[in-house]
């Protein structure tokens, strides 16, 4: 394995609802040593099925291993890795910040100008909604001080195919 | 078990970064045939701990059992259901939605009222991104037509308290 080419791979598959498919799949993954950075796994327009979405960290390798066990489940009806793909990638957070009365309008500002939303402002600190891509994530979070951050809630990445799901097949 | 009471709750904890932690997390909520509605877990600002929500359909009988057996597992540090609490909830999703060119502004209409935005214009749809507590979303979701989605993207929901967690302790 070339440790130099470990990457974030976003991997998407639909799960049927059936009772148990998740642990399965979670089991499968994290049992092999599959490192998963983040997931969600909510409901989809068809209320027979489920999308999953998952980070893993690795390289081509290790991508190839965890498609391969996923589609061998029967319960899971599709995996692909959009990462590679064009794409729309999102992920939001909620971020509780330090911020003094004084220091209120600045932070308000920084928030802004990343598109993000003061949700709730409290005596010594505020929380922030942030949605957007994982790049545009990092540089806000990077722009906050150590220590500054006294709560990080993240929902884990989704991804979408940039050509459509419908178009690209027509 | 009143079935009459069977409401969404929102379940919180912090799980600390080992292997096979989320796997026996999973296992034990679907190995009692808990109904996980949505699931998310994503890195916090502590690289020791994440943060996993989890949306579960039932009445407090069953929250209580899904609390105590969480709180049984070391790994899981802080288990709580903030549904019950002044909160702030939102979730983040990514919908193909069908539209013809001519269908096109009123359907970005459609998602600028919502708050939402428009993220890529294909052929015969548009995908929207939009992020928001619940029932906005579902709000927007119902007024879209049956057959209109073509694929629905969701992250399923994080929560915070909205008290703040650093100002309650003071």
């Amino acid at each position: 394995m070339t440790k130099g080419n470990d990457v974030n791979h976003v991997i998407t598959a639909l799960l049927e609802n059936r009772r148990g498919v998740l642990a399965r799949v979670v089991d499968l993954i994290s049992g092999r040593g599959f490192n998963i950075l983040s997931l969600n796994v909510a409901p989809t327009h068809d209320n027979t099925l489920s999308r999953m979405t998952m980070t893993i960290k690795g390289d081509d390798h290790v991508l190839e291993q965890v498609t391969k066990q996923l589609n061998k489940l029967v319960d899971v009806v599709d995996v692909s890795d959009l990462s590679q793909k064009r794409h729309i990638s999102a992920e939001l957070l909620l971020i509780e910040v330090s911020a003094t009365p004084s220091e209120r309008a600045e932070m308000a500002k920084l928030a802004e100008l990343h598109d993000a939303t003061v949700v709730c402002v409290h005596p010594n600190s505020m929380t922030i909604q942030m949605a957007g891509e994982l790049d545009k994530v990092e540089d806000f979070l990077n722009l906050l001080q150590e220590g500054q951050v006294y709560e990080l809630i993240r929902t884990g990445v989704i991804i979408s195919p940039r050509d459509g799901t419908v178009n690209s097949e027509q």
